[in-house]
């Protein structure tokens, strides 16, 4: 069994390695954290599934925001700087993390990526997550809010399958919605699994390709802005 | 970082508890194996993202292969028994393994499920694992062989994304194609990619909903069967 992505069995990793792992990452994810909020960057870690859109979401979020927001970006991969590169063609510059074999990001790999990229400056900071609807959700980046894209493709049942993804997820964005009109979705099946796994459900629909539900999504992402004098407030 | 997964921090993660992970495992592995050669037994060990179709395309082949071939199958999530019930329904003998929070099968797990299904009987055992591109692919859980869905929908440079995946895989299995005439689909870009990254590269495309390519699905699995006169040696 995995420790490290929260199901240690005690037979065979000791629960301090565990422990000491995830207690590591949140002292880092806080340090992350602080960085961030002194700078007033609003920072969200984006998760889903390899092939759920995350990167086309972000290229579409620069067409929409990138004209008056300064939009940056970490893009997490085991291999290859692909989603980098594709951020960097859309007009948000970009770093890749490169893990290996790593089946997540953490807060160190973060902080290391931050000397690459211009984030001060920031008003957004989108960290891409490696695809993989399990692991990611328990490692704190030291993001304001994370969000899931889940494609119209994956299935209604997702969140009641991966449960501890949408549990700490505070928003799901549906992607690749230009391809409902193929597709047998069941919108009812999709809203009943969220409800019953997320704290506080939140859904937004987009289609990366047509543009539908990005005003939303935009609108969303400026919500999480920090107000002027809280920005005062937290340099002072 | 995440040393079961094949990412070990040596900082945080003593390696010995890694190799220990692996070392236990893969004895699990060998038992499973010679449990399933004994009997004849073909084992897939069928793995892909959340969403690829992997249970779709065990419904499909219960469809082609069920009139002549005893099928049994084990379904990996980490929560819900849907895609074991889903599979009874296409009338496969199958139970439910719920990892709670785990990324992957291990060998355990399935030895321990083995207890739930008629396998000696069986024909073939399909392993459904966990919906994750990267952690299932160093487990190995004694299998015949290993099958990644791809679905087309997912992006032609996943195999350069999520490597340790492809490197481990017998075939790919690239599903739902019954929706590229909605995709910009690059054949070539797919094809390139798995040539990069699989040792020995196999592809079939398959739509479970169609039934297309089906047929030659079906004869990759019938060619992984062992000939009668092997099947006595073994036993004997």
């Amino acid at each position: 069994m995995c420790d490290v992505c929260g199901c240690g069995d005690p037979k065979l990793v000791p629960v301090d390695v565990h422990a000491r792992l995830l207690e590591h990452n949140d002292h880092g994810a806080a340090h992350n954290r602080e960085h961030f909020r002194r700078h007033g960057l609003v920072a969200i870690n984006v998760m889903g599934s390899p092939g759920a859109g995350k990167t086309a979401l972000l290229e579409a979020t620069a067409r929409r925001l990138g004209g008056f927001r300064q939009l940056t970006a970490l893009a997490g991969d085991l291999a290859t700087e692909r989603d980098a590169e594709r951020l960097r063609v859309a007009g948000i510059p970009s770093s890749a993390i490169t893990t290996g074999q790593a089946c997540h990001l953490d807060a160190d790999m973060v902080h290391r990526a931050l000397h690459h990229v211009e984030w001060p400056q920031a008003d957004y900071l989108f960290i891409e997550n490696v695809g993989n609807l399990v692991c990611p959700a328990i490692y704190d980046l030291g993001q304001e809010a994370n969000v899931v894209a889940l494609s119209v493709t994956e299935g209604e049942d997702k969140p009641l399958k991966y449960p501890v993804m949408f549990r700490h997820a505070d928003l799901v964005v549906l992607t690749k919605t230009d391809l409902l009109p193929v597709l047998d979705f069941d919108w009812v099946a999709l809203k009943e699994a969220l409800v019953r796994v997320m704290p506080a459900p939140r859904l937004i629909a987009v289609s990366a390709r047509s543009g539908e539900g990005m005003g939303a999504w935009a609108e969303w992402l400026e919500a999480r802005r920090p107000s002027p004098s809280q920005k005062v407030q937290v340099a002072s």
